[in-house]
């Protein structure tokens, strides 16, 4: 027998997956092309892998945090609902969101005049940067409209002297360096530097893996900021794929179907997801979910 | 040296995961803790696995069908739109579904005489029976409404001598004993067999993972029936989380928000995903969708 008889079992090469797991029991996996970048900062791992039906991805800690396939959906989901809600934003708070989605979402509407960015860790910002640039460039241009400050949110927000007509709290998981992030005394600050019509969003898990780091969050905002209310996105990319906002703010505002069809229509063009009906069918609830936060979330007034 | 100064990395037992590769691309994966059944009919390979996070799961040739702890979610939307669309439903038949979950879902409605299941593979409905009485025992009890049919739904649409107010094609994928479901020949005669007012409404894929399926799906039924609208929900356990449902009908059908209120509060206390206001919220749609399908699904006309 000679040695040309044997056949081996050849493949091109190996497939390399990047294995995300929501808990114990369930994972989520994407198979990548390349890992693009991978380096620790103070607070976390950071890693840009290259994925095969997801363009680049960014985890945390092992955490995915977008996809650039479906980024567009957290990122219009955060923005546009509470500046459409509110009548006028103009000065706008990001916290967290060092990718630079969510910004880029916010410099969308005309009416704003100033957009910071706080995020602690300035290796997320330079990794996208260079990396994904469909979020990130946002960050790299002069519009002189973007702030960026590496700072602690907790710390920044105590001190700050401006107030906002938006904060957004574009954060990932409580555990790790935005754990602060979903403390009491982190949203008293944030209620205290909300202008009149203020309004507060935040990212609030899943109300169906993680139901109950979802209600802690709620019971917390609500005790801060007076009331709170949810709506709901899908991910295509985060375990579970029903995700949720809280927002909650001062003045009277309604959450759901107050979408300034005139202010929407100048940015129709440059929207994936979001539209006046997505924006009123969010804040329908199913029913598990309202059973699980009835009593603490403000009704929906749409029927 | 003794044996027993040498330490062995002792796991308690070895971890059992069932991998759902979606495509080549992305995988979901569930922990099991014992497989419960696993037999081949003539037309696929049957597994009934106990998982860790999602209770009990039917997979069908590898492709997850149910998971126990969202199952409510996909089976309420189902049937409970049509069947609330309809104004007076009586004869229901519901196509693959051999779990049963959607039988259950109709049978909660008052005004239904009759319900034929009609499932190719009798070893999903016996399998399901003894391991998932969850979705299955509708299916054991001696109510006299249900008719089980174990016959190619193809071949049984043909030739049966009723008319339906609602026909359920509660299938899986266009792969498999499935895939004769997605014809035009089929849906010719699905619409010949609707009374009056009927309707029909069809598993439609994931308007993301699998757009091109879920835009030929529509086109033949659109073809067929002469109009189509899409709705959606958030599954937890399909790849991707946002999942759509056809539907069509005779008749004059508004497809959102034209729930009866009346009746659904007569099931409200048996529900926990389906609302009035998860209805109509379920028939917006993200930009991306409506631009994929634009000129092809009626709009929905709720503002």
């Amino acid at each position: 027998m000679d040695m040309k008889d044997i056949t081996f079992n050849q493949a091109e090469q190996i497939e390399l997956w990047a294995h995300e797991k929501a808990n114990n029991d369930l994972c989520v996996s994407f198979r990548i092309k390349e890992t693009l970048f991978s380096a620790s900062s103070a607070y976390q791992r950071v890693q840009i892998v290259d994925t095969a039906g997801y363009g680049k991805m960014l985890f945390n800690d092992g955490i995915a945090m977008l996809a650039e396939r479906d980024e567009f959906i957290y990122h219009e989901m955060i923005a546009h609902v509470p500046l459409f809600i509110h009548p006028d934003p103009k000065n706008i708070l990001v916290i967290g969101g060092g990718d630079g989605g969510t910004v880029r979402e916010v410099l969308k509407h005309p009416s704003v005049t100033k957009c910071t960015l706080c995020e602690i860790d300035e290796l997320v910002i330079s990794a996208c940067k260079k990396h994904i640039p469909q979020t990130a460039a946002c960050l790299c241009h002069d519009d002189p409209r973007v702030d960026i400050q590496i700072k602690d949110a907790v710390e920044f927000i105590k001190k700050t002297g401006e107030l906002y007509d938006v904060i957004i709290v574009d954060s990932s998981d409580p555990i790790g360096p935005a754990a602060p992030l979903f403390g009491a005394a982190f949203y008293a600050d944030v209620y205290a530097h909300l202008t009149e019509r203020g309004l507060v969003v935040a990212q609030a898990e899943s109300p169906f893996i993680y139901q109950d780091e979802q209600k802690c969050l709620l019971e917390i905002i609500k005790k801060q900021c007076g009331r709170v209310c949810i709506y709901n996105f899908t991910t295509l990319t985060y375990p579970g794929g029903l995700w949720s906002f809280a927002l909650s703010g001062k003045g009277d505002f309604v959450p759901g179907g107050v979408c300034d069809e005139k202010r929407l229509r100048t940015l129709e063009g440059e929207l994936q997801y979001y539209t006046a009906q997505m924006h009123t069918a969010a804040f329908s609830l199913p029913v598990f979910q309202q059973k699980n936060l009835a009593g603490l979330i403000d009704p929906c007034p749409v029927e």
